[in-house]
């Protein structure tokens, strides 16, 4: 059975010496995030996320969820006990806001508890993991009676939030939303239609449900600009806050998945249930991208999250399992074998592993201090920057974290050779659950696009451009330094092919747009390198200034720069071939039609 | 549901053009395989696994294997009506030795038949699939009076074979093993041990099951170099061919397994059981390396199999669906969206899937070919030269062919977005199916090791520099080709690549063997870029010929030129990354100590 401890040492790491978050307690909300709140939280969350959601994550698995005869919805053994832990710990209102009840620290916070939970049991995790997207969709778009009726207890985690988007002829392309909100007398809908693969769409957790769906009002505009959003309470909610009757809202059937079993993914009926609309009339996908861009960032967390835990086991088998001798001479004589971890092959696969993984760490913890950046910089201008920033990474952070993400875990499966084919080791659930993550909350060819088709050319450049400055202005200093130089200037290297490809867009995508297409999800991976690298060069300097300084955890901050280098090593050089990828452009990609594509018998 | 239609066109096009086999008719065995037979096996055959062995795939995958109380084993709905069919048909003995009742035609057409039967039905196809390598290791190692005992009735299929290999603390490292082989008086074996994940170690298809069991008999030498094979019947067979007594082999239990669920992969238990030694004591390894290689093939082929099908129900998919608009403009006006075919990301997925499965067709029945030469070929040179250059290519189709082939299916599932993830639409089971490929009869690692430990230094390189030369051969003179020129100097900069990592073994490897094994997976992968881009040069050589004569199918051979012209644009590239990679050497892979893997909390 597989095992996981929290990597909260790496996470203070991030958090303290890399942010160096008590450096931005002049902000709102970070003054209560002492280094001792900060080291609390992520000790006390990593702890839970251990002891409580690990062990029930392999099992949940095999059981997965019920759909029973009345349309309710029965989770895994221990799931209900583990969610009534983790709301009474507070786990789930860290970062919201505290005039409904939240408790307003950083969003750096907030993400590292998700880490930990999502790690865990990434089923589990999406429970509550969806919650947050719509308590900021309607806390940005809500009206203020929406707000105080129903906010208080979705932070409380009293009730759970749930995002209804895609129906069956209806996924990325949301123009063709078929689901109707009929106007009534007293200001609520009737909404009618059927949405899918609603994660957390029915369950026993929590006494009430609140779905926030995409429908249309009667004469909209037949495309995306006639999309409303409509909070619909499982449970009607009375005046005084106390539930009524049952809302006309069923869950169908549960969806059959490759993985994420503890998780309910429901078809839902809408059958004239009664709803609000959430923000304006035909302006619910800009309501919706509030929801989803915090889902987004989740997701690119879980990308990271199933890969540490299968590293973490990976690890562990390596150094049990013996079979072969080390290339240099029996490592241990003794013995009739080495442990596998003296082969190459394998330490390959798991430095692979190391370097992504804590790049990772460092990556969404970044993306998390911009978060709190767009709401609470002092100025106007440092609040633009980092929402720029944060922009152009999200899609970056989603698409290559979950990309690398599912590699990763499946290289930690190919450490144990055909043990990780046997269900019993846990590793091909990591596989299965991680590969989720690559295809909700809009696929990585739709983050791709939306990196390169929206978030660069957006005013004039200025994203990519600013974050090519942050990259120069490190990358300089770093060069400055005898012990960074070397990580520098092959990280230079990749940008280098960065600044190449997007140049390359800039030349080719007005003539064939079909040219960047061709090229989006290259770059996507290219800019992933260069991130990562980013945060390996920060890390890399603050670990050492560390060991000049005579810190006393020598050895973990001399495994970062072994790790930095080796992300330099074997990270950067894909960044050229992608380069080359794109600069053939879609001329081979799309020169055939249809018909070839058929078989020939 | 999934569906399959056997690429029979395409295999033909390989087989009677690119390899041109009728130009072999000279050799023994080819010239009963007549243009006629050919493309009669090829489509006959096609069509047995389209419609009787895929529509019993799917549910195959739902229902499992059971294991009864008495320990017998029931194989899913329809496998066993369809294994009747699939003997009487006569498709496991296509190039089986005559003498013994097979049909001693070419490798190539045996392999064809084995991508259609692996492609429509993994788990099925594995029943059979191993006994061709038990038959080979019985029938070039073992004595007349098990040969005359056993071939006729196993190349037949009326019995299956199994190969014994792993225990529960031995995989790769066969030294290890533990169980034992007693000499009994009637100069036969007890055999006593546990061996695990034993392909179609028990089922119902068939009245017996030969084992081919490795296991070490008193005083053995304690290494790899103390270990025999030994045939174990389930049922013992009297002297007059006809069933005795049940052995003392039992299936103990069925794995539980991410995917081949239709396939039993059991524990055998030999309690004292009766066996025979094949070949000679502490021999066991060469014989055993027989089944190893030619099962290591039939591996290579299923990389290509489920890539395969999943290619062609995306492609069927991306059609299908229609979501947004074309990044040119809208491709069908009159519907609410295009189908997303149009969009180039799906495409470069759709793209990359053709050039890989067409490229690892044409690689496989290269290799098939070369299995021929190794036995056919007139003289004992080029028979030696067969033999070098299909031990250099083995690992590259298995451990390249597999990386890729799961790589591919995992793309193609993703063209279905959300629905790739659910089960009934049947992507999800081949990317489970797939990844076992990766893992068995040698891990992708061992693969990587075989190359380049192994194979590599071999007679002073022989096989390398032979299949230098070959490539180098085929460039040059397409140099001279107009038409082809491009494609081969993009071909010529992957095998500069190779070249200069092969350099860098030979200068680094001595001085410190991690070196080699820090690379070696690398290596495994550039060769395959290599070797699948001298089949893309041979077959658009072909192409380009065929259209200047005015052949009747030109769309079939200008799709040919296009995704050659792809496949040099897409998948040249990274051999110069990994070439990078590889020159990095061991320093940062093996900088640190175990200590340094530990999660610290």
């Amino acid at each position: 059975m597989p095992t996981y401890t929290a990597p909260t040492r790496d996470a203070r790491f991030i958090v303290n010496e890399v942010l160096d978050l008590a450096s931005y307690s002049n902000l709102l909300g970070f003054e209560s995030a002492t280094p001792d709140i900060i080291d609390t939280v992520i000790n006390e969350c990593g702890k839970f996320a251990a002891e409580v959601l690990q062990p029930i994550n392999q099992q949940g698995d095999a059981e997965g969820c019920t759909r029973n005869a009345d349309g309710s919805v029965t989770t895994p053994s221990g799931f209900k006990a583990a969610f009534d832990q983790y709301r009474e710990s507070g786990w789930g209102t860290i970062s919201s806001p505290e005039e409904f009840g939240g408790q307003a620290m950083p969003h750096v916070l907030g993400f590292a508890v998700e880490e930990f939970i999502s790690t865990a049991n990434h089923s589990f995790g999406m429970y509550p993991g969806l919650t947050n997207g719509a308590v900021n969709a309607i806390y940005a778009t809500g009206s203020e009676e929406l707000k105080t009726k129903y906010l208080p207890n979705m932070i409380a985690n009293k009730w759970l939030g749930t995002m209804n988007l895609t129906e069956p002829q209806c996924g990325t392309d949301l123009g063709l939303i078929r689901t109707k909100a009929e106007p009534q007398a007293d200001g609520s809908y009737a909404i009618t239609g059927t949405k899918i693969f609603i994660s957390a769409g029915e369950h026993d957790l929590t006494e009430n449900i609140i779905h926030l769906v995409l429908a249309k009002t009667p004469g909209a505009p037949d495309s995306s600009k006639g999309i409303s959003l409509f909070l619909v309470p499982k449970v009607l909610v009375n005046d005084d806050g106390s539930l009524g009757e049952r809302n006309a809202v069923q869950c169908g059937s549960i969806e059959h998945k490759m993985g994420i079993h503890g998780n309910a993914t429901c078809v839902m009926n809408y059958d004239g249930a009664k709803g609000w609309m959430v923000g304006e009339e035909n302006k619910g996908l800009a309501a919706m991208f509030i929801m989803m861009n915090a889902a987004r960032l989740g997701v690119g967390i879980q990308g990271l999250a199933q890969s540490e835990v299968a590293y973490q086991n990976a690890v562990a088998y390596a150094k049990d399992r013996r079979q072969g001798r080390a290339l240099t001479g029996p490592a241990d004589p003794e013995a009739k074998a080495d442990p596998i971890f003296v082969h190459p092959d394998v330490r390959r696969m798991l430095m692979d592993a190391k370097a992504f993984t804590e790049g990772m760490r460092a990556f969404y913890l970044w993306a998390a201090l911009l978060v709190d950046l767009t709401h609470k910089a002092p100025t106007e201008e440092e609040r633009a920057e980092a929402d720029l920033l944060l922009g152009l990474i999200t899609p970056v952070l989603k698409g290559y974290g979950t990309d690398k993400g599912f590699d990763t875990a499946v290289n930690m499966q190919q450490v144990f050779g055909g043990h990780g084919y046997i269900k019993e080791w846990g590793m091909e659930q990591f596989v299965r659950d991680a590969r989720i993550a690559q295809i909700y909350e809009g696929t990585n060819g739709v983050q791709a696009m939306d990196l390169c088709g929206r978030k660069l050319p957006a005013k004039g450049g200025a994203a990519v451009q600013k974050f090519f400055a942050v990259c120069d202005e490190e990358i300089a200093a770093a060069k400055g330094d005898e012990s960074l130089a070397p990580l520098a200037e092959k990280l230079e290297r990749a940008l280098c092919e960065q600044k190449a490809a997007t140049m390359w867009f800039m030349q080719n995508a007005l003539a064939n747009p079909n040219n960047l297409g061709a090229g989006a999800h290259h770059y996507m991976h290219i800019m992933g390198i260069v991130t990562l690298g980013l945060m390996w060069l920060r890390m890399a300097k603050v670990a050492s200034a560390k060991l000049a300084d005579g810190a006393d955890d020598k050895a973990f901050y001399e495994a970062k720069l072994a790790t930095a280098r080796y992300f330099m090593d074997r990270y950067v050089p894909d960044a050229g071939a992608l380069r080359r990828k794109i600069e053939t452009g879609a001329e081979s990609m799309m020169a055939l039609d249809e018909a070839a594509f058929e078989t020939a018998a």
